[in-house]
């Protein structure tokens, strides 16, 4: 039986962009102008390590990370890829799959570092449109990514 | 072959505290008086994703990281562990592999935040003493650890 908790906010969220989910796992958007396309991948189960999941379920949790990693360097060609357990404010298992580019407003840091001074300039205006298209896509191409996963 | 490039810090490191290497992987340790036990776990080969591995190295590097969090939960009891791959400022691949507790200076928020106004008192002080001896033991233990993993 999956394990939850009633005062978690991942275990009853009370608002998400759902683009893909089964028994253990589900992937939502997060809207984040600096870094569209960022997703989370959240275990079902209210655990809060990678490593009081079963051995099987952590393959496949892997799998599913490096599968939507792939997926998002192939549809959204990001200079980097950032991919992050934290859960110190929500510890419930969860990965920020983020891309990252150099012109983002935090980049080369973290990108819960202090933001930078930068300019928006036409091109890079043009460049973002350009992008949060690819991620609109590649949201819609998640769920298929998801279920190939085994 | 391994995949090597001269001008990255990962490929040629001034210093570093080696705890366990192989072919494929190493582990350092990471002198941080917050988080005592801090270790990376770095690709041999030059690479800046996950999915630059081939699918044995990824299964294998995913083993050692749950290796080292169960060693470090088991060793140290830290209030949470945060797991990160960014490479934004080295485009190397590695894994931070960090204790948190409640009472370090950036606790909830990511080690890359900005800190919090903290005040070191007697009981915390004391409490950091007793967890870098811990620490200590952690790192000589991971050697044993890395080894073990198939």
């Amino acid at each position: 039986m999956t394990q939850t908790s009633t005062s978690c906010p991942l275990c009853t969220p009370s608002s998400e962009q759902l683009l893909w989910s089964d028994t253990q796992f589900r992937v939502i958007g997060v809207n984040d102008d600096q870094h569209p396309g960022f997703v989370r991948l959240i275990s079902q189960a209210h655990v809060a390590e990678v490593s009081d999941l079963s051995a099987s379920a952590q393959t496949r949790m892997f799998a599913l990370l490096v599968g939507i990693e792939s997926a998002m360097r192939q549809m959204l060609s990001p200079d980097k890829v950032n991919l992050a357990s934290l859960g110190n404010q929500v510890p419930h298992l969860h990965w920020h799959i983020i891309p990252r580019w150099k012109d983002d407003l935090f980049f080369p840091d973290s990108i819960w570092s202090a933001p930078k001074q930068r300019q928006n300039s036409v091109s890079i205006t043009a460049l973002r449109m350009e992008r949060a298209a690819r991620a609109d896509d590649l949201w819609k191409a998640l769920p298929a990514v998801c279920t190939a996963v085994r």
